[in-house]
């Protein structure tokens, strides 16, 4: 039976192509039969890379069935992940998230954790010496993972590694980092097609922190203005998420890659409360400017107070 | 502060030898600063491994003190680990058993489980040309840990890998790998000092199946009479593990490492039961033997049936 390779929900730049980077490996080096989906439509930067690299878009699948052999990538969050995935016969998880728990294996399978900024990076490692024998297409995914994971080298999640790596591969694929990120992150800031609930939706968590259940979504953009445009849109149909999701408030950080700075949005009272609590900050208004801020990871997750 | 680095309570080998071979690697290569530590009194193999190659016996700890940096080896189910673990810093993971979920972690951490035979298999291999800086005594310790979990590569959950290394650590060190198993074997099997509950718990885990809570405990020996002989106190002294540990039955199979065979004591009809239903056999009296069955792992924990 074929190993369905898969990252988490709402498919960011890593959860496309680490799969398509896994599969071939299984594949190609490991002799398995393995195939790269999504779980939902690639994100603009995303679709980005499959362009580029000249990939078809994965299949999309909604759940996966009893007993078939899948591998995961990019998260190890069964809420990010198909409803049946503990009745799947998992065979691998290769992420870079913290551990959060409920996912359980009926026997030893391949686990690899490491505290890095992008799974990518990872696969690179492990697949070692057999990079040689990848071709452009992998190399070009590997790379755009990167750079898009470490919103090139500028968040504070990226390591020595990642970074190494990303240059190595953009040597041997004779790409200019700092040039091809931009086309990315152009790709990434073009949201004009998504409405304002699947903006709040793009790139999110849920989160509980002292009993109050948010849903932190980051948008990362070199055209900042193109969302903070429509944020009255985006204040009403943050009501709706929050109420559908089952959450009590949305939190909407639009990150700011050039100049290395997040805005988040303050529709009212008690978000203001989160925001003033959690980054030591005075909110006049309905946005509050938070310089330095770019990682959820890093720099949002760990502050996050109730208010 | 000091990294604490642990295996599973009640430690066997892999348990004893694993948080050394760690600690001696983070102390010399990475230069952090770390000790091995011990979560309960070592079987009589492991201590015949300790005093084999020359180690102080590692302090037993109870509990973890809150934001306390600890490295974890040989499991990853809290119920093996201190009451405290996810109050811990746990920085690592290095594991070769199936993912039970619970454990919790701040951050993305490192990670590591591999379904190889034995946990300084994983450490074997993680240390990669950094070996060559290891002293006899760890190299030993490896040797001792792989053999114990393979039984002498006899177990079904050995791998290629498990024996590959354990050759060529046996060859650096000029060990002759059955006589030294022989020797292990006979101190694991010297089990004259514990009592009946001792026994039952001594390599024991918790299992439900069917809403049965069973404690699944083996004893691999190669003298299963001294264990047999005391089958009748053994029988008795179930009730009150059970009891005290708030399972429905204790099941204790007693496994022959050179006849390759396990005898399963049945001191009940339930456990007449439960042995007919998993393993395909007819039970007459208060023993039966099951033939090939060397792995809670893969013979055991797989087939159990309620009855």
């Amino acid at each position: 039976m074929t190993i369905q390779v898969f990252g988490h929900k709402s498919p960011d730049t890593d959860s496309t192509g680490s799969p398509l980077i896994w599969a071939w490996y299984l594949n190609e080096v490991r002799g398995e039969d393995a195939r790269a989906v999504l779980l939902g439509e690639p994100n603009t930067e995303a679709a980005f890379m499959l362009d580029r690299w000249g990939f078809d878009k994965p299949e999309i699948i909604g759940d996966v069935d009893e007993g078939a052999p899948v591998a995961i990538v990019d998260t190890n969050n069964p809420a990010e992940l198909p409803a049946s995935i503990n009745k799947a016969d998992i065979r691998s998880i290769i992420d870079h998230h913290k551990l959060v728990g409920g996912i359980e294996t009926k026997g030893p399978i391949q686990i690899r954790v490491e505290p890095l900024a992008c799974t990518a990076t990872i696969l690179y490692k492990m697949i070692g010496k057999d990079m040689a024998r990848a071709p452009k297409s992998i190399k070009g995914a590997m790379l755009t993972c990167i750079l898009s994971d470490t919103l090139a080298f500028r968040s504070p999640t990226t390591t020595q590694e990642d970074k190494a790596i990303a240059h190595a591969l953009a040597e041997e694929l004779g790409v200019d980092v700092e040039g091809y990120a931009e086309e990315m992150f152009a790709a990434k800031s073009d949201v004009s097609a998504f409405s304002d609930a699947e903006l709040l939706r793009m790139d999110s968590k849920e989160y509980e922190v002292d009993g109050t259940k948010l849903r932190v979504s980051v948008l990362e953009t070199t055209a900042p203005d193109q969302i903070l445009s429509r944020k009255d849109d985006l204040k009403s149909s943050m009501v709706d998420v929050a109420k559908e999701d089952g959450a009590d408030e949305v939190l909407l950080f639009v990150i700011d890659i050039l100049k290395e700075e997040a805005t988040l949005l303050v529709p009212n009272d008690r978000v203001k409360g989160i925001a003033e609590a959690s980054f030591d900050t005075q909110v006049s208004g309905d946005t509050v400017v938070l310089p330095g801020v770019m990682s959820r990871k890093k720099q949002i997750m760990p502050v996050l107070k109730a208010g």
